[in-house]
């Protein structure tokens, strides 16, 4: 399954270790309920989606930049007519994700502590550094890394900069994670290993069209057929 | 002035490679005066301090975080009647923010310059991953340095994590920064080497109370003298 030379393995963390996107997901359906009186639900989640998009290059990924879009939202959605109870609540929501408890994905913790034996294994995630290290605390994972590196996009040049950074190379690397976008399409491209690992939730941002189909690309179903 | 088993100088980034707290200080002044149909100016200051603090523990650092707590702070203040074009206009001005011209401390890149040659150059900051590499490009200085580390906070277990992250040891470690509190005192108290170099505007929460005597120490007035 994994490749002879492979030295290093890096793990997506947001759906990959832990739950992630379903969070996201019960709070845009939250935000949609409690804009129903300006928006019917359909709109506001189309245009939640393009607000979101068009923050993305200024704001980064997480709940902080989500949070900040779901109040703009909420204004402009509301042609400035929304309550400040709806903006508290968007905030208290925020909050009430950055504290909510790490789930971890079944089988993760096996498989970890069977890779940890032969492969240095790192996070590397997108999002909010100080959001994404207490939730690998919580997750009680931390321990089977070496560390976790938050990078600011997953793109190329920023795996280039990882591999570099961990005094490694693409074929002593391989990345595991749920999307096809940012954890295996720019590692397959620099030469390193990828396997993908799907999530039943996946954001629309973070989905590809085409089929993945490479040497040095495998897709599973579960973690757990890493070891099996 | 450098001792002589240093070989990885650490730069904190905001306010001693480029200009930081001003900005805030300025969109604090600018939230104060939008707020003064509801609350005095003085009270709305130390209020929103206040509130900063409280909600730092799980926002951190950074302008998300910081505009998150002006729109929290003008909901709270207002009781409830802040105008959504107020919220509005603190969305904007946070925008304004992460897309700022960073403006160089002077003289720093001939320092940077200088040591450079001489030794492995890191940024070492607080805040937001995106934000402080955007800075660190806009800035033109990226070359000078090796790689930044984003830390969730800059406490000594966080100067530890990343002097091994470095594969150095204390006594080849340097940090120059503006902060007392965060670039001076945890890095003495685990055996490194520090250089303070003061910065006209300092966050309130980011000062100490006692004056700094420690072998390992020197205070200078300006980056200058680093090389002279």
């Amino acid at each position: 399954m994994i490749a002879a030379t492979v030295k290093v393995i890096a793990f997506d963390a947001d759906d990959t270790l832990w739950v992630n996107e379903p969070l996201f997901r019960k709070a845009e359906e939250r935000f949609c309920s409690l804009m129903e009186d300006f928006l019917p639900t359909e709109q506001s989640e189309r245009l939640l989606y393009e607000m979101e998009m068009r923050n993305l290059g200024i704001y980064g990924y997480g709940i902080k930049p989500f949070t900040l879009s779901l109040i703009e939202a909420a204004i402009e959605f509301s042609n400035g007519k929304v309550p400040n109870t709806i903006i508290q609540e968007l905030i208290r929501q925020g909050k009430q994700m950055l504290e909510e408890p790490v789930t971890v994905i079944d089988g993760i913790e096996k498989v970890l502590q069977d890779l940890s034996k032969k492969y240095r294994l790192v996070v590397a995630t997108k999002g909010d550094l100080l959001d994404q290290e207490r939730k690998l605390i919580k997750s009680g994972l931390s321990h089977y890394f070496h560390h976790i590196e938050v990078m600011s996009d997953k793109t190329e040049q920023h795996y280039k900069r990882l591999i570099q950074h961990l005094d490694s190379t693409p074929e002593e690397f391989l990345m595991i994670g749920n999307s096809l976008k940012s954890d295996i399409v720019p590692v397959l491209n620099i030469g390193a290993y990828a396997i993908h690992v799907p999530f039943h939730t996946t954001w629309i941002h973070e989905m590809v069209d085409e089929e993945v189909i490479h040497p040095n690309f495998k897709s599973i179903h579960k973690a757990t057929e890493l070891y099996s």
